[in-house]
């Protein structure tokens, strides 16, 4: 069955590589410093926006025309797997993501879901067979129920603690079958609504608990990969315990759980958590725990999470440099967390998002790297700090001083002079190589 | 000479108290729990926004009329220190707080800065000798002079860090001179405001030494008090590094400072973070982190630090319930970091935005402690997590489960059944207490 | 049938009215100036709330246990009507409200549809007929359906025009046979998603032709009603015509309807806009456009709207302080169109809610009163003003000068004295009135 | 005196122009359109940002390094006018722009004042004999001094009125002296702290008597240029009345000035309103009151007017998208109300940062005016709303419809279809247009 007929004619002036659709500047065979485009980005489909969403909102029901949609129960499960797959051929995408409630319906127990699971599951890898495209990570829906409706690991009830345990014990053996490459938690319930009935402390703790067993369970199966938390600071929870990525930083260190777990950052997660997108990378980067990235963008007028197409070339560029400057995502990647607008609910522009997305990534990675070539930044701040390469910065870098010291350095010290920093200069320079990078890597 | 006059002719009716000034729920003698008011709330006038502030603002000159302003220079440093203790006074609190530029103006160079300091601390010393009022805790102003302008500890320039590590030094030496009960550091301009020219790894790795040759020359000189971080997440600086409570935690723990620091927390700080005032409590709480307070209030729909008069009573309600569930704030104390009004210019406005503070935290104290006493909360609490304490929630808590039998045990479940967090409910208890605490005590 | 059984047992301790249920606060026969709590208040129930909403949110399935759950299609829609007028009747209320989609399901066709709300309304009519229950204000729903997507009166699509055009026309016609005693609109989806593909003008064009003609049938049935436009600035459109009171004021003056139309204000729409609630209180009261209030509270730290049950004791004073200064509410009402939080599901929580709601504004009421008659804040406010009553202020209000007079008389001036505006002075006395009023009525 | 030696080397690689300077895309002299990109441009110089802020900040000294801060009161008054004309030529900008108390210092009495300002007026007109730079508009600062702490028009104190009465007076004269090309209003402190102290109606009456007055008397001298407000929201008053586009028009409807007033916009109100800037664009221009533009930007995730120089290209080309739609700015223009970041302090970062705005404002200009030449929005807006081009749209664009004949036409309508609004694609083609219109054009 094909279920999207009309989106082999969409076709943009101009595309950059050979793939079937219009990509204006995304090539996945194209060689930057010794990989591909596809290598580096290693963008994933989220199942999820893209095969499950039916764009309602809080004020409206659902406007997406899915031809799937005519299918119910399993039948609906298996269409969504073709019309998964298809998609994925067809935009040429190597990786995808979901939960497991994306896939399969929940069945009336919880032998009934896994069992639900499972059929799909297997029709999953009867494609993966043939298809180039693999899993990224899963994750265990644990907030969309009622059960979950004060939490999962983080539930005043111990019997959700222990559904909870189960469905992550499946997730695991799932990423383990399908070849995961990450397993994710997202804590959407995991926090609070009013500290007037809440322990705060017994839930963090009961949560550290959670991971602790999630671990011990990983590596009895043998499931030898990363953990990834993903922060978010609000919605639905009024106040979520994974805030962001310093807030994960501190529970993970707090409880032991630094070696197993890094973070999946969301780019409008950041911005509701008060933080550019670029602040977020850097911060897991120098803390050496960037896993892997939810790419889409936010709206910071408005104050939730509007899980945009990632198209603003500024932010892409400056996500692309922390990434690069990471040495890549390793074994993470660039997922469109990102749904159509509800009003662009026609099957097309399914094609013409994920096409924005992909293309507006491709743009940021090529102008990041000429900007790293350059060394445009780097020399700059090279310079800036320079006064820690020698003398008295240097003996603060290496820990021979102190306060002693310092003082009576510092009390023969004249006028101390600094520097302009140069932020509008350094932005216009940005905004130069985002004009120009295109004309001179095609030239 | 008298710098507040007419003040004593403030005099509202129904007066709480045998203090001279009207106070109409504050009564620092009144018992609560086997301790005064007093000793509870642990009040502190902060000295840069009642005696150095002007009332200017980034669109208008200074309008605050105060008879101190006829002086200059170290005559005006005296003056001021003459009109705190006649306020200290005549508003009766046992504690103020400032940083060294609010006391003493700065000299041509750090050997006159660090004279004219120690001309005013001796001034400041005799007053301490007769008056109740001590020192909360005092700090250094690293964040208004130009050379901090790319911050202080975590300066691009070596020299800054230097000529800051002095500054640090004689704070601390004077923090035991005058008996400070605390040491604060707030990091005004250690951050950043753009990433394009930041070093953020280095910047952190430097306030981490320095925070560590802080901690050393404490012990050095026997300055046995606790060091407070004060977290804020933006402004003046564009992202600073202590955004939160959370994101200090990691930090300290990442650079093994834990056991030395605590937290300062702001309420507006709280807010311009995304998060209630009682939030921030309650995450050092459990953390065993919760040093001092700067008691204020911000108004959430201004997106800048407006440093009022804490005079909402449900906040002041639930940091007080955080407080006294913390056991109290040990050496830490309630400062009025709150400036009045640029509109509010007179001097008798001083007196009734101090009054008006004080007597809004004595309201929160008594209505927290009943809240306690009648464990209002804590029985609704206790009874919603009741599955942890036997029981599978029990093995979870105790860490005698796993994975494996949680889902043996989640197989077997039937639906779960969740319970109302009444969050409505619960709130219109706390307006009952609000209304009704006060006629309860008085009867 | 009975739908809230346990209801009967809420009585809390120390009710303050011959209510079967547990107000504290709220007496409705209680006299405030000449008229009972009851008759000023006016409140209402908001039926989709109550009664038609889940408790699901865009992470989560519903919650709600409703024992009309259980039925499905009209028969879901009468058992809705049934459990609505058993709790009027357990609550007391004046009022409810209603969008049409609320009370009846939609049909595969505009007829089906009218048939299936005619069925309902004649069913409603019958409980009116011995029911205190009045109904405020209807509405039609023209956000929910798909057809709706691009707006309504300002679709793209001159068919949904057309549509819409039928269901206020419905809806006023429902509005007259049930007595309303005012019509709203809330535009949710008139306004915009991107400006790129959107011709504003004509957009705005058109809604002003279809509040015309709308005008135009209202009167050819003879119904005379005040109009009410509810402001709200985003969600779920991304920008809406109606952002404010002022925007919306602009537009109705640009199109010559201030004669119909009022505002139906609320709370957190307003704070979503950057206003207090009282900001748009004042707004509407003093250009003569306050018709009716939404009486809910938002979370200022979330950026959408929660739909909270009122209980901020502050908001709801000086929200009922601008009623009171407006003379009352007229035709409008205290509508809560509010809902339990999604962990608050059980059917008892309906009753907590409107009871904090409806106590929390009658202390809102009382305080409020109190600060009149004690003339608090008009004495102030008297005097802060009086320089325009002689002089050279009232020739500037009588329109009796001009620059060069004016000019004439500054150069003269010495040194502009300004007063204080006492901002911590009066903060302080509303908490004196908020703690107090109570006490002094009850004495 | 020269008072910018060092900037004849800023010379960028790849200049666009036979301009000294480094402009990369700005090209005076390039035509579009028939007109230069100067005429459409039309830049002007903020004196206030440029040649008297000083880089302070709330918790901060000033820092810039400015070489005529040797000079004081009058002599660094006429320093500034050569320094201003010094830059305004090697940046060849046609256009500058102050406040009163920019260029001249104010006297001890109103008199002072006025004669301060008539010297410096003098030396400016002598200096507009030979310069090319215009004034686009000057203004009277009625927000600096502690007089109008509580308002100028709408201050509580008549004699505050009648000062700046005196000011509005005096500026008038000024304009007409200088040819200046437009009048503005800020209404910095035209707003309210608190309503429980405010009289907000008597407030607006006398705002609107004040701009009638000013009216009369720019008519009595024979000014006939456009007076602009330029709205904004909070900051420095808790909330000013001028609050967008849409509040602003409210006013001026209401009291009867549409004729002679238009609207300043800008960029960075915008946002603080909850508004794009493309979106206050809008709202003036379909209202006919596009007046003129502060070009500058915010940061959405700090909540104050940061004033940056506006290098963001996709708000610029929507921006110039609205402009070059309304005609142009007729005698409005671009004004930098923009300052160099803090610590951007040295002399050249004006240059860097001019430079980079006005760059950034041509790539919008010439993006803007290619989607316009290509109609690439206009095609699709044009059929997205054609059903209003004929049959039952057309009738309700034309007014010769009702709401009976709407219905009729609705009853025998099948499903309605709607079309996708294709934000995604949309947002590509903007990126597509960003990367590839410049290279089109060079070619």
């Amino acid at each position: 069955m094909v279920y999207f007929e009309n989106v082999n004619k969409i076709k943009y002036e101009g595309s950059a590589s050979k793939n079937p659709f219009a990509f204006k500047y995304y090539n996945p065979e194209e060689m930057i410093n010794g990989k591909t485009m596809e290598e580096i980005l290693r963008y994933s489909v989220a199942y999820w926006h893209t095969f499950t969403a039916d764009g309602s909102d809080p004020f409206g029901a659902g406007t997406a025309i899915r031809s799937w949609d005519r299918f119910q129960g399993l039948d609906l499960a298996k269409a969504r797997v073709e019309a998964a797959f298809e998609l994925f051929e067809k935009l040429n995408v190597p990786f995808f993501a979901f939960h497991d409630v994306d896939i399969a319906p929940e069945g009336s127990t919880l032998k009934e879901t896994n069992e639900n699971l499972d059929r799909i599951i297997g029709m999953i890898q009867d494609y993966m067979k043939t298809s180039k495209t693999k899993l990224l990570w899963n994750t265990a829906n644990m907030f969309t129920n009622p059960r979950y409706t004060h939490g999962a690991a983080t539930s005043p009830n111990a019997d959700v603690f222990a559904y909870s345990a189960a469905k992550v014990k499946k997730g695991l053996e799932v990423a383990k079958e399908l070849g995961a490459e990450n397993y994710v938690f997202w804590g959407g319930r995991e926090g609070y609504e009013t500290l007037l009935n809440t322990d705060m402390k017994l839930e963090q703790d009961n949560l550290a608990r959670f991971f602790h067993m999630a671990v011990d369970y990983a590596e009895e199966i043998g499931l030898d990969v990363p953990f990834l938390i993903e922060p978010k600071p609000k919605e639905p929870t009024k106040h979520q315990y994974d805030f962001d990525v310093a807030t994960g930083l501190a529970f993970l260190q707090k409880y032991d759980l630094t070696d197993k777990f890094k973070f999946n950052i969301e780019a409008n997660h950041a911005t509701l958590a008060g933080h550019t997108f670029e602040h977020e990378l850097r911060t897991a980067r120098i803390n050496g725990m960037l896993g892997s990235v939810d790419a889409n963008q936010g709206d910071t007028l408005l104050g939730w999470d509007t899980d945009e197409f990632p198209t603003d070339l500024y932010t892409n560029t400056l996500a692309m440099y922390e990434i690069l400057k990471n040495g890549g995502l390793g074994s993470g990647g660039l997922n469109f967390d990102a749904k159509v607008r509800r009003g662009s609910f026609e099957p097309e522009d399914l094609f013409h998002a994920h096409i924005a997305g992909m293309d507006a990534f491709a743009v940021g990675l090529k102008v990041a790297n000429k900007l790293i070539e350059d060394k445009v930044l780097d020399q700059f701040i090279e310079e800036r700090y320079s006064s820690y390469s020698s003398g008295i910065g240097l003996d603060i870098v290496e820990g021979r001083t102190n306060f002693r010291e310092l003082e009576a350095y510092a009390l023969q010290l004249n006028e101390i002079k600094t520097q302009s920093g140069r932020t509008e200069r350094l932005k216009a320079i940005i905004n130069q190589y985002l004009l120009e990078t295109l004309v001179s890597v095609k030239a």
